[in-house]
């Protein structure tokens, strides 16, 4: 490992990123607003949800980083998604943009705005203005954990992490917060996250690193199936440290590396933060012919609710996972299939499964569980996460909304 | 309506057809084999699962009814899926197609056999084989009912119709059982049902009438998003009215128009008993611009967990039927969508929602519910059907097998 996680880190643990997370009433009581507030100009890379209804802010902070300019701020409510609201979504969103950017000195191009909750209801504006008068004294650099509390939605846990590494010019920080925890599924971006490194790194190469990183830790998890309309992961790099990545060197891949280990945590906390989830399950699919094969088996594993249920229970049901591989369209041939629990062999070729069922429910009963199908056809291979699926998770989203 | 449901009809109010259902020992105490036989030889069609792992007596059936030959009968027990038992679960489905043969003084190419139940573990083939002795002698003209008893998983009431109606030679009958209620999913076949006509249709005319059919009633609904690895449905003809149904001719209409009817009526029978399911849900998904987007969206919202617990909890959380649209991969434009909950309007055009949040709950409250999705954006339509999504379906799935 070249680099190394900072204790408590979050995203004010990037030299000249200040940050802050307040209540401002889109809530009844908890935090709601977030702000990120960097010294320096960022440059800036971001991906966003597929889904084809997107939240207004999502619209116009998409723009800002097609246009590849540079920003300072991220503004990010919780509470009300802003999604499904037409125009006046998009003027609302655009306001809370033009009044922060005023009261920053700022253009508007850079502040990016970021929404999540309820869907199809109009910001109640006077709170949000107000809300940003409240948050700017607030800003501090140590700030990050506050800013994550205040974008959590249904999640139970706050998630903020950050971590250093040497790169040729010097030490650098990654850090952010991230938050989850219901229609995750991946399609492309599934939460929120917000990442900012002191580094410097041009916008073309820092995209290329995030949709890489994206593509390996947030696009490889769920935890039911949905897609929301409003999820974005974004990274601000603002060169405080001086310390320059160039595109294919030493420094571009530790960089890579680093980046990817935070992000597949922050997409590991999410999913053990699912809504009603009891379990963590890393699900690696080994032996595949082609890459598409693999991951198709491990999406529609991962999405299955008769395979998560089978979990929650500790019920040692391999041939409910082999079923959902054989649903996944992938290339396999289901009599090769190896399957085990941890390092407990539940299913050799030839469907022979002679082990002890009692010790599969321990193994099961853990709170984190690794479970790996090999195909025995091939070399290729990947890793998914997902979480069980419990009595809770019906429970939140009966009620979520009333 | 050019048919009439027979009164507590079932298989057997075919003209010709016995059946019988009867507890054999592969469950603790309920039935768990069941045996249809008609006394005349049956042309024969069906669909089945097109997931990639096949149980061993649906490959064995597939062949039968490829070769295009006559059956006599069908065999199926639940309790055990045979599936996931490699080569021996391919003996044992065919030792059991040629035991029945024997006694029935049949070839085995005129038995259809098919099973329900636990994936991966292998037949007892001493139980069952004494219970086909045990089951000859109960079959009956009325033992339908105990048939469709005798398929059933967890399905909670047994699914057994029968219509009747008048052809142009004369009254034909078509009447069937059906099971839920688990890996209920449309990606064709997804359950099983068998169904009999005393009606004279060749095979060929028969193929394509069934294949209509499931399209349009088992391939349009879901309980959970999980296809099974065995599921079939099976239609015989016996021809023991003589009135024969040619192709081209107002007789293939009204055949279709009966039979879809009581397909429908099965599949939705399924879905009102999927695992945990307190509600019915009729989606019709209206004014795409091809049948493609309107099918892509109904299944991407009848398969959301979040849709279906926000129903569930009486929540008009017509958000979340926006986002499930939106992530369909169809082509459609969002801000055009209206929704309707049983008449009321949740959603007008440019997300205008001023319903009566009491009212919709109440609406929401009924056992069954119709959801409109109207694209407003051409003429394509489609209707599915699902349930919601209940603490009770994980419970059932989290202790099903152990």
């Amino acid at each position: 490992m070249m680099f190394s996680y900072i204790p408590n880190g979050s995203i004010t643990s990037v030299q000249g990123i200040k940050a802050a997370g307040i209540h401002c009433g889109l809530k009844r009581k908890r935090k709601d607003l977030a702000l990120i507030l960097s010294d320096y100009p960022c440059t800036v890379a971001g991906t966003f949800t597929l889904n084809k209804v997107q939240a207004a802010p999502l619209q116009i902070s998409k723009e800002i980083i097609k246009a590849g300019g540079k920003v300072r701020a991220v503004l990010i409510n919780s509470g009300n998604a802003n999604a499904c609201t037409g125009e006046q979504g998009i003027n609302d969103a655009k306001l809370s943009q033009e009044y922060l950017a005023g009261k920053l000195k700022l253009s508007p191009e850079e502040v990016i705005v970021s929404s999540t909750g309820v869907i199809g209801e109009y910001l109640p504006m006077n709170v949000l203005l107000s809300g940003i008068d409240s948050i700017l004294p607030k800003l501090s650099y140590s700030g990050g954990y506050d800013a994550a509390k205040a974008i959590m939605t249904t999640d139970l846990v706050p998630k903020s992490l950050a971590v250093k590494l040497e790169l040729s010019g010097g030490e650098i920080t990654i850090g952010g917060i991230a938050k989850g925890s219901g229609m995750i599924m991946p399609d492309m971006a599934t939460m929120l996250a917000f990442i900012a490194t002191d580094a410097l790194v041009d916008s073309k190469l820092l995209q290329k690193i995030i949709s890489k990183t994206v593509n390996n830790s947030f696009n490889k998890i769920s935890v039911d199936g949905d897609t929301s309309t409003n999820d974005m992961v974004v990274i601000l790099a603002n060169g405080a440290t001086k310390v320059k990545i160039e595109e294919g060197t030493e420094d571009e891949i530790k960089f890579t590396e680093a980046l990817q280990a935070l992000a597949i945590d922050f997409a590991k906390a999410i999913v053990k933060d699912g809504e009603g989830a009891t379990k963590l399950i890393t699900l690696n699919v080994t032996g595949g012919k082609t890459q598409e094969d693999v991951d198709k088996i491990a999406k529609a594993i991962v999405n299955s609710p008769l395979v998560k249920t089978a979990i929650y229970g500790n019920d040692a049901n391999w041939g409910r996972i082999i079923a959902a591989a054989g649903r996944s369209g992938a290339d396999f041939n289901p009599g090769k299939v190896e399957i085990k629990f941890n390092d407990l062999v539940i299913l050799k070729s030839n469907y022979v499964h002679n082990f002890d069922e009692r010790k599969a429910s321990e193994v099961l009963s853990n709170p984190e569980i690794t479970i790996t199908v090999d195909l025995k056809d091939g070399n290729a291979k990947t890793t998914w996460w997902t979480c069980d699926f419990s009595e809770e998770y019906i429970r939140i989203n009966a009620l979520y909304r009333t």
